[in-house]
């Protein structure tokens, strides 16, 4: 018998199909081409180190020797999208209002994070200083555009392979600092801020504690840190991590990333790739929106969802999802999975 | 400069690059295996005429020659999925409200319609009077589900090719009848009904007329029907295909389908698939909620997404999209190819 699921932070009803639900073991994909492995470096990668200059001027950069911008000798280099999504750059026109249809500018800050010096080095196999300088990016270039009033929220996001949306190999997040609060980040923190009118308390807060009770979605936890498979989960192996201890952003909580987050965060994506086969996914953080005061009513937390099955015509007609796969199995199967992090430092 | 535009049904804004934008013809899928066309009967293929006993027992057919169900002489079958995501039974639990987490039955129906007992013949390979019996069936299930209280909205949708979702390769449609209105419905009923409040009249009425007036998104139309790719279409070649006349679902229009409807989407779909090699899409339709009387607010419509990116982190993030193509250009791009729906017939 199928179930429905809601989702307490969004609101949303899931299928969790039954009668057509498969194993875990079958996820990972079935005839992936094996590729050679990727080289440290690669001539005409403008992420790569020495190909400083094929990209435009950084405007953040961790640096160990040379402290020369835009030379080699950094650990982590935060560059604008050469092609960007949208621009910083203001002609004057603000909001165009038509007969009927509505039109702007597409104002904001579209950069892209190069998350190490080498080519073939992805986020498991960093060590977890170099995890902790990536997070710390993050931090800093949200306290950065917090200074630009027009910008409202900032979108950091992680594309994992071709077949999740990266076009460049070379390992990267991006950044995209929008004029506007996103419809999906309008949705959490409307249900939120209802919530904790209603319970006095944090929805986050309440619902890691029950998933820390039941304990049977839990893929992975430290003292700060909890990485799980949401209750309603809409698509195979979609996991959620998010602080135990209540913080509304990443720039308001100055955590000691390599201590807290780091073990948990590399300990996920080393289970999912060990699991699965280093599948394709998206990561990306859920924040509180830029410049805002700490939240009591919202809590950030990081998604990833990895690619193991296709959005089809009724997700796209309805928004309703289909999972395929049982939230607990997909997460005892995870958690089963014996990663030494230890080993990657 | 980029821009910003918003969709006036559902409100959501869509980048439209400019830097990053393709041109229409750079996406046909680039090195697509060419494959063998498939055979007009396949033995083991359960939609396939003659393999009636391997569906469970249709609960629509059109028939030419034996009257008698689940057996060959069918031109379309509707049969329940055999692996159903939603059942229409009911173990009398109903919701179960938890601590915190909260699950029902998931209670529904989950039907296919087999467009054509060949196996190698797609919509726009049918003739006017096959691919009206499509429709035809759309509206008959329609018809048929409203008599079962506990639905609220029956969601008809196609999946083309495996990269679309399509599990199965025989030309089929799926219905899924939900014991709810999903989100995206839910966001179009209420943008309508404001707009109606407001304005006092439709909103879809209004959006045809100025879509019209302007022209230039405009793929095909005829007396009944216009094709267009709507203003903030959010993905390339996003198109939508309405009635002109007001009709706020497909049952209560009881339009001649042959005469109207076929000509515009077996054109459009013609048009898709020449000028862009057959690619993956989705189709679906919009339409009121079942059993509601003939609504002055809502206009049903049927929107087609080609599958030719990758929905990528930023997307499912925020739910708002990048479109590398602009509207205006993708729709030259198919108004310009001739193509002579004539000849299907
Ligand atoms: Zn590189
Ligand atoms: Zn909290
Ligand atoms: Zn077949
Ligand atoms: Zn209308």
């Amino acid at each position: 018998m199928p179930i429905l699921r809601q989702e307490p932070l969004t609101g949303e009803w899931v299928i969790i199909a039954t009668d057509r639900a498969r194993r875990p073991e079958t996820f990972a994909p079935q005839k992936k081409e094996k590729k050679a492995p990727s080289p440290a470096r690669v001539d005409n990668c403008p992420f790569c180190y020495g190909n400083e200059h094929m990209t435009p001027p950084e405007v953040l950069a961790y640096r160990d020797e040379s402290p020369k911008a835009d030379t080699p000798g950094w650990s982590l280099r935060v560059i604008p999208n050469k092609f960007p999504a949208l621009e910083q750059s203001d002609n004057g026109e603000g909001l165009f209002i038509g007969n009927f249809f509505e039109s702007c500018q597409g104002y904001g800050v579209h950069e892209v994070i190069i998350e190490t010096p080498e080519h073939n080095r992805h986020l498991p196999d960093l060590n977890d200083y170099e995890l902790a300088l990536v997070l710390k990016s993050f931090e800093e270039r949200l306290v950065s555009l917090a200074g630009d009033p027009k910008l409202k929220y900032v979108q950091i996001f992680r594309n994992h392979l071709r077949e999740a949306g990266a076009s460049i190999e070379h390992p990267h997040c991006q950044l995209l600092a929008l004029p506007f609060t996103p419809p999906l980040l309008d949705i959490e923190y409307r249900r939120c801020r209802d919530y904790y009118e209603e319970e006095g308390r944090c929805l986050l807060c309440t619902l890691l504690e029950e998933e820390e009770k039941m304990g049977d979605r839990v893929v992975l936890e430290n003292d700060s840190f909890l990485a799980f498979i949401p209750f309603a989960a809409p698509l195979p192996f979609t996991t959620w991590i998010a602080p135990r201890g209540h913080a509304s952003s990443l720039e308001v909580s100055q955590d000691n990333w390599e201590a807290k987050l780091v073990p948990v965060l590399k300990g996920f994506l080393s289970k999912l790739s060990q699991k699965l086969e280093d599948p394709p996914y998206n990561l990306y953080l859920h924040l509180a929106p830029l410049r805002s005061e700490p939240l009591s009513y919202y809590h950030w937390h990081m998604e990833i969802i990895p690619k193991l099955t296709i959005v089809a015509g009724l997700e796209m007609a309805t928004g309703t999802y289909i999972n395929v796969s049982k939230p607990e199995e997909a997460a005892k199967f995870l958690r089963e999975q014996k990663v030494n992090v230890e080993s990657y430092k």
